[in-house]
């Protein structure tokens, strides 16, 4: 039993370091080396349907299959490549999603069936989480961070055999976008890295255009297959379990502290860049910034991430230069990508991967993040419930937390009557000395590790308080919160954005 | 001494293979693995001048340096660089530039003076390539094809340490693009596979705007310098050297023929994709085809390479759906590439790399080259003048030739008194196999290796004739070409796009 930096556990870790530091590990190596392919005039690249694309891309029992999530609850794409698999025969698959969603509930029983032995993702909820934290895989999952992600494929410690990518237009020689078709998402920012690292790339599309598409997002030049199939994609879904700007009235408070805070950290200022999570008060600050900016007349540079309507507003009220888009929330977005040159297309490497020359996420000035739970560290956990169950993950927590000027998280400090901000949070997802500022309804907290802050909020009138304060104050209230009950069995390893283990998730009983 | 499948005599090749034939080469490998980097937040990029970014670049002796040639004959940056390594004592450096033109003859005195022993370089015209002929370098040069070039960087077979890019506008953390600033040039498509696989990459600019830049065309994730300095280009050089229509009479009845080819051949019809060399009749044959699409209300796909104003008319007008640019010639086509979402740029290899998974030459209908020789063979000589000295090179003339359906060279038969179609030519640039039809005013001579064409054309009313035929009336007009004075010295290798040595150029007496 090893322990890392954050003094958590790590029964199990592989060949992986610990988790150090956010920015400790640095790097002495070169990238993995992709299969050099060839073409000659007239080849084909089309097939019809997922089995034929399964088998055309040679696809064995023992690898591993990548997607992208920007269909969210929509996508069609994994469970039919999966289910076609299981029809073939194949086995012991690791899939290597983005992200996870509700709609991959049928994974479960290729789990059971050993058809999916790993699961590799940066964000994971649903009936898959479920499965995971019951110790259904054969082997523990592996979560990363959107930026970790492609630095794991870079390094090569993911080595992707096959990615097949749900295409929303597409024509027979590979070129691909997100912007058109009847399954548009927007954005295909989390594909590239797949795109250019796997073995064989597929083209999955429910929309074949004449050669040649414009525009490109994913050049033919990466695809070896098109598959074409009646449906990739749910359009209700693709922009479902997204984001919404809450109404709640102690959502709109929190979302305005939050705004407050920025000002009195004297953020608001020519320039300012931002992201927001997309739960409700993150996605609200926007909203009270937005406002700010525009009674003082402030011009900002861009916003980043996961884009919304929201944002795009932004855009065209000139609060912003431009947009960097990883992924699209709404229909909105997904119509500004395709026709707003200042909106642009981004892919996650260069928004989040700490292991290259540098990711726009070291250039953002604030972000707003929120969090299951907080601890009196400032260790933030998206990953698990408090019952230890695998309810989400970092995606681009952690990655943006790092490289922010000002990291702020927005929370209610209970939920349920369960407390969130508490001693010790239940998984570490993204590291306490990320977050400089956490607002609550009990008070805003600012990270012990930054000398001066608590000064500043006090000054601005803002109801500063010690997180181990409002801690107290949650733990009276709603009493000292359970151990969990839990097994030594290691079913999910947290890689921290750097490839360093920064905690593991256990069998929850 | 070994002989090709050209039986051209191959003295030295290194460890490269010899051609044999178009596609005969497939690769079984896997790509070169490109350092891993890693930054953190507030890291500065930015230093000021040519030597500083050397000195940050940790130039040494030894080292490959490499550069685009967007900038074409306004090219400032490429001098500035090697004068700086000369100042700072570096010696025995190889220069791998995708093209060499008359405005780096500079680069003869740090030849003769050992700070460049190498030279890679696609395209390589004035004092330079006399140089090299002369035998003045170290070591033979290297010349490939634009998209042989990126085929050799992600085979590691050109190792790229430090890649000083030209960037008509960056930002401080290194995003680039090449359609804003004075020194703007359009399509960076000819820095992608640099930026991707250097050790370390510059950019190099006079125009540092506020972050971030919009559009980006090369990210700041794949930067590690940038270097600002007084000025990268002259734009007046920027678009010389450049295209225009023929207007003499001649051409202008070749370029009609061309088009008549086309037509003949059943390829002017909905759908016709199409590339032009630099050549006045080539582009002269674009527009004869432009008039007759329009009077039979043909629909093109898409216009591919080097752009002018010709094809961003061609566009505009909808004869095109689509322009795919990876380099521009006008400042029309800089503009229109700054602004029609139509007009792509595309990265060299997508272009024309044959080793990836489908370049888009592989797609297109017909191209139209030019020819400094053409032997009874087919065989293309666009390297070397008949005096055995570097003029040139094939630049896209190998790739567009091997990749369209069909592949016309446009050429009179003799050049200032001297046979352009000959028994043999002093060098081979493109093989014959990928030449189909030549078109000069003894008439219009099709490949022997394709049957059937000779009657296509006759039908078609064309002045059709057997290649050795027009050779004879060549031979008969301006006598036996004298064998050149060559001595046994290799001065440069010239590699096919599939890496393989298609020919040598010989020290000239």
């Amino acid at each position: 039993m090893r322990t890392n930096s954050l003094g958590r556990q790590i029964p199990y870790a592989g060949e992986r370091p610990l988790y150090n530091g956010e920015f400790a590990l640095v790097p002495d190596a070169r990238k993995a080396a992709p299969r050099i392919r060839s073409a000659v005039p007239g080849q084909h690249k089309v097939v019809h349907g997922i089995e034929e694309a399964v088998k055309a891309a040679g696809v064995r029992s023992g690898m591993t299959l990548s997607f992208h999530h920007h269909l969210r609850e929509g996508d069609l794409v994994l469970n039919q490549v999966v289910d076609a698999c299981a029809r073939l025969g194949i086995t012991d698959l690791t899939i290597a999603a983005t992200s996870i969603f509700g709609v991959h509930a049928p994974l479960c029983e290729h789990i059971r069936q050993g058809v999916v032995t790993g699961i590799e993702a940066n964000y994971i909820t649903g009936p898959v989480g479920d499965a995971i934290s019951g110790a259904l895989l054969a082997r523990p999952a592996v979560l990363r961070t959107h930026g970790g992600r492609v630095r794991a494929i870079e390094a090569g410690d993911l080595h992707i055999d096959v990615a097949f990518m749900a295409a929303p237009s597409a024509d027979a020689a590979g070129n691909m976008n997100g912007i058109h078709g009847p399954s548009a998402c927007g954005s295909l920012g989390y594909a590239v890295a797949d795109a250019n690292y796997a073995d064989c790339v597929v083209a999955v599309t429910d929309n074949l255009v004449p050669y040649p598409l414009c525009a490109v997002t994913i050049p033919q030049s990466l695809v070896d297959i098109v598959a074409v199939v009646d449906k990739i994609g749910d359009p209700q879904g693709i922009v479902a379990g997204s984001i919404r700007v809450t109404r709640h009235p102690m959502g709109l408070l929190l979302a305005q502290n939050v705004a407050r805070v920025v000002e009195a950290l004297d953020m608001l200022k020519p320039g300012l860049s931002l992201q927001t999570g997309a739960g409700g008060a993150s996605l609200a600050s926007a909203s009270f910034l937005a406002r700010r900016m525009k009674q003082e007349n402030i011009q900002g540079s861009f916003g980043l991430g996961g884009i919304s309507s929201f944002f795009v507003s932004m855009l065209e009220e000139g609060l912003f230069t431009t947009l960097f888009d990883t992924q699209d929330f709404d229909a909105e977005a997904i119509r500004s990508l395709g026709q707003n040159p200042l909106h642009q297309e981004t892919d996650c490497g260069t928004y989040a991967n700490p292991h290259n020359s540098g990711a726009i996420v070291n250039y953002l000035d604030v972000v707003v993040l929120g969090a299951t739970e907080i601890d009196t560290a400032m260790n933030v956990n998206v990953t698990t419930a408090s019952d230890g169950r695998i309810i989400g993950g970092s995606g681009g927590h952690s990655d943006a937390a790092a490289g922010a000027k000002l990291t702020i998280v927005v929370t209610t400090s209970t939920r349920a009557r369960l407390p969130v901000v508490r001693p010790e949070v239940t998984t570490v997802s993204t590291p306490g000395e990320s977050i400089d500022v956490v607002v609550t309804e009990r008070g805003i907290a600012p990270n012990p590790r930054r000398p001066g802050l608590m000064h500043k909020l006090e000054a601005a009138g803002l109801p500063a308080k010690h997180i181990e304060q409002i801690c107290r104050e949650v733990l009276d209230a709603c009493g000292r919160p359970e151990s969990l009950r839990k097994t030594d069995k290691v079913v999910a390893l947290n890689e921290y954005r750097d490839g360093s283990v920064i905690d593991v998730v256990r069998q929850v009983n």
